[in-house]
């Protein structure tokens, strides 16, 4: 397996939005396409708080990437027109510099040294990357879920940079109920012993605490509507029941085991607690968005949410749209009736692929 | 306090569901009203999970109970002219025999030694009790959440003994979604390392599992409408915000550990896993409830739901509904705008309340 990641290096201090200054960071990127001589094809994605940068795959990684439907020749956002910029997370542990990485001060990981870490300081260390491209101008900032608040913090900040934005299932703020979910995941790990207030030795450290985090994560990321039709109570092979007590019976119990068994090992518990954390923080409020207060130059906008997301449901999406309209950007708001919850726009290729294409084929 | 609990202890040999066999039991029981000559005017209540016996206060214990605004003299279930029985569920840690209790062979408790519990056995060892008061006839079986199960449990094993029915937010099995939460609760208790294999010394071993897993119970068993308008985003005081890293800072998330605080040391963590995991397998198609099956033979029915209820939402009502009207029998079905989740008739006095009345005051 390739590796077509790009590795962005920003030596300065980078001073973050709730106090502390990074001495400088490292964004892993990768792109897909032709940038144009005018460089006024740029796609921007944010990503949620899982993946990598690897939204598809590409000659130099074939391996398929988390958006693969989404992006690429031909795809909804489609690499023969678009120059398409994905950009892990600063402070995640996918190549870019977040609590796992070395901190250059002292030679140590920073764990939880990394400094207090905000959605926006997300969105404005991708946009030294986007200068340092020489690109003035994002044509479109797409941003699903977490990424959906990235992008919406990078317009909030910059407010005349981009010229059109597609969210979806994201919100302007986290909802009591998914803070009391993402607090509740955190609590997971941090209860675990392994994780030593942080000082854990590798990544599998406080491994239960992270696999019940992910099963909880699941829980709010798919629906009940979908487990009703794909699981039922549909029992697991009995030679696959361990004789200890309360052992796992149904099949829903063995698809969490399996999402969470997947999800550790790939992803380092501290960052996981820092980006859980900007997402419960963020609050476009912060920044007057808000109707009549600040809001980005768009000439357009397309929202997207999901009936069954119980994590950003869909009155958050139509909040977004009410505020942007106010403005009097163009602005069209979709319900999609995926079952599949919060996650569906990684995996409903049907719901979201056509919807995504024909707003950007009209661009 | 006073104490207004009964005790009833069978000394035979009780054979459980799924193949164990109990010496014998007692279950703790209260009652209010007065037992008419004809032994005619039996309302028998069955709890959810954690309640105890007292669901309303009396004159030997003046203490509010769970359902204090439903039962009483003048309330919706009137103990002016209903005799009200609420039993503790077996396998409860509130007065009845459970995991937590001396199994009289050994002299030690029960803990994991505890034979397997099934709904039907909260169900059938309560119809002893019944047998005992020299009551052939419940008048009205009511069960909320879990007593749901249990009432079903009971009027499917006895067809003929109870005339009339009140299901509210119950299930005829739990659906992928709930068994889901409830395994991922039991996964915290067991993932704590007090919990020992369920050999801890005291019920506060296990501290940090039972905390967890009730603030997961409180996530399924509110609505995120209720705390959006309860808590929005609101702050706790700064002076409140402890300086640990990843600290409390959201209203909600302090009403969670407020919650929780509350039932640990309260409840017996076995109890806690033997109850819950009952749920997770009844299922009332064993017995043949399904259109065309075995239907218990009621006068009338009313079966509750709640819209906002994720945990036993309403098309699990209407399915009780539509079976038992397959078989002829009078059914009231409400969905009622509780925005409380499943909790809703714990605390939806203004819902339930005259909803409740209304079909006693017509029987």
């Amino acid at each position: 397996m390739g590796d077509a990641r790009k590795f962005f290096h920003h030596s300065e201090p980078f001073a973050m939005r709730r106090g502390g200054v990074l001495p400088g960071f490292t964004l892993a990127w990768e792109s897909w396409g032709t940038l144009s001589p005018a460089r006024d094809n740029v796609v921007l994605i944010f990503t949620g708080l899982s993946p990598d940068a690897h939204a598809a795959s590409s000659e130099a990684d074939p391996a398929p990437g988390w958006w693969e439907f989404m992006v690429g020749p031909d795809k909804p956002i489609d690499t023969n027109r678009w120059y398409v910029i994905c950009v892990n997370s600063l402070g995640s542990c996918k190549g870019s510099t977040g609590p796992a990485s070395i901190n250059p001060d002292t030679g140590e990981l920073y764990k939880t040294g990394f400094p207090e870490l905000a959605i926006e300081d997300i969105a404005a260390s991708a946009d030294l990357l986007i200068q340092s491209l020489g690109i003035d101008q994002i044509a479109v900032l797409v941003g699903p879920s977490m990424g959906g608040m990235t992008a919406l913090a990078y317009s909030l900040l910059l407010p005349e940079k981009s010229r059109h934005f597609v969210s979806l299932s994201s919100a302007v703020a986290a909802s009591p109920f998914a803070i009391a979910i993402r607090s509740l995941q955190r609590e997971f790990v941090m209860a675990d012993r392994e994780y030593r207030d942080g000082d854990y030795h590798d990544w599998d450290g406080p491994g239960t605490g992270m696999r019940l985090a992910r099963k909880l994560g699941m829980i709010s990321y798919r629906s009940a509507e979908e487990w009703r039709g794909r699981f039922g109570r549909d029992r697991i092979p009995a030679e696959r029941i361990s004789d200890k007590p309360f052992a796992m019976e149904f099949e829903v119990q063995s698809y969490l085991d399996a999402a969470a068994e997947r999800f550790i090992g790939g992803f380092d518990p501290n960052c996981y607690l820092y980006l859980s954390r900007s997402m419960d923080w963020f609050d476009g409020a912060e920044h007057g968005f808000q109707p009549g207060g600040h809001i980005p130059k768009f000439e357009s906008a397309r929202i997207l949410g999901v009936c069954s997301d119980i994590l950003f449901p869909c009155y958050q999406q139509q909040e977004i749209a009410d505020i942007l309209e106010t403005a009097g950007i163009p602005v069209s708001f979709e319900e999609l009736g995926s079952i599949q919850g919060h996650d569906a726009f990684l995996v409903d290729k049907d719901g979201f692929g056509p919807n995504i294409r024909e707003y950007l084929d009209a661009l």
